[in-house]
């Protein structure tokens, strides 16, 4: 099933998308008034979130093309968060700020929580899970590498696009997440590689911070990460999900 | 004047604070119904954040005792996040967590944001304060040298004490700020030997990140920090503001 969130002319909804109908419900998906089409409704972030917490080092790959050992995989997720003000949603601008000179895009498979997570078992989170959607982690990488913690880098206004939609149903170690730039394949990762699959990572975050439902966390990127120029247009692709894209614009 | 964020009988308001009475208002003072006492309300976080936005590394002698060298302060304010899991009230436990064998006590003076900032300068930055409160950035400093970045270290739940009020007229740059455990002082700093004082890091997150009315922004601690044992009563006292207590419980 496919859930949206979305802002039409009577505010911002949760809804059931089948075909091109949109069914009103709320976060959960109770249905909650008169279907509408989807051409008439704008998407927004499906997520609602008092944190995006997102999980860094969890592809070898990726680890190795940072420079990092083979041999020197973590032995917990690394966890690393977004501020709320970089949250953005489908089709929005990703603008390429002044201060860098090294903008990055790293594709991912996001997770969106449903129920209330706290000191819960790998094997009991996935019920907690409300769905799955794409994520792109936008990186200053060279304030990344510079700054303190990673807040600029990470946390800039428009760093984190969402969307398009959740998919309720889904097996998250069985998806191949991809990002392309201005159609080009630049990632091509698969779930099946995760060091720390969605379990492990919601049952860590959980036994010392409370998920809370509309929370976000992304899962990490595969290796394959690139800089972005102004005018690039951006897909993260999620197998059995569908696209996210964004198009990248000077800051004015 | 003090104003108060509380729940009572009816709800979660805020209030001005004059003497013992309580006069509801909104976030920004607006008065909004019948007054009450102090003695029926129950204190909560003075802020409504969707961030909530920390500097490292603010005070030379902090940095010195963490090993640092006075020949190499920082040039940018080194920031790093809380996730808003971590806020808590006025009275609320400090749950020593167990997986930690490293809590700290680090008391701050903190900022909250009254009207949205984006790319403001110094001179305007001042202008969009709320007010001025305590908070206790709790950290666990074992964690906060082994993981990725600073997320279990800073962010478990309850790591962030904010409170008891705001202090709407202060002069953020001339207030002492001290932490006592038991009554006995172990932090004594004073505003005046801040690296970047409120303006210079206001202006610096707003450069990139939007700050929105109700965020909170920690302006780093002072020389002092230490650690806390199950039992310890923590106070930070921002000359000016008042005192914010909390206690720490064991992890049940």
């Amino acid at each position: 099933m496919k859930r949206i969130r979305y802002r039409d002319q009577h505010g911002v909804s949760w809804g059931d998308l089948r075909g091109g109908t949109v069914y009103p419900t709320d976060m959960w998906g109770k249905r909650s008034g008169g279907a509408t089409t989807l051409s008439e409704v704008t998407l927004l972030a499906p997520c609602e979130p008092k944190n995006i917490v997102c999980v860094g080092k969890n592809y070898a790959k990726h680890i190795a093309e940072m420079g990092g050992s083979a041999d020197d995989l973590p032995k917990e997720p690394g966890l690393f968060l977004k501020g709320l003000s970089a949250l953005s949603n489908p089709g929005d601008p990703i603008v390429y700020p002044s201060w860098t000179q090294e903008l990055h895009y790293e594709g991912e498979l996001a997770v969106v929580i449903g129920q209330r997570l706290r000191n819960v078992s790998e094997s009991e989170a996935l019920d907690a899970v409300l769905g799955y959607t794409c994520a792109l982690d936008v990186t200053a990488r060279d304030k990344q590498r510079s700054d303190l913690q990673w807040v600029r880098g990470k946390s800039a206004d428009g760093f984190c696009p969402v969307g398009p939609w959740l998919e309720t149903d889904l097996d998250p170690h069985d998806v191949r997440v991809q990002t392309l730039v201005n159609g080009e394949l630049k990632q091509d990762g698969h779930t099946r590689d995760l060091i720390f699959g969605v379990p492990v990572i919601l049952a860590y975050i959980s036994s010392f911070m409370t998920l809370e439902p509309g929370d976000l966390v992304l899962t990490g990127t595969p290796d394959g990460v690139g800089p972005l120029k102004v005018g690039d247009e951006v897909t993260v692709r999620v197998e059995g999900v569908g696209d996210l894209t964004n198009t990248v614009e000077a800051d004015r």
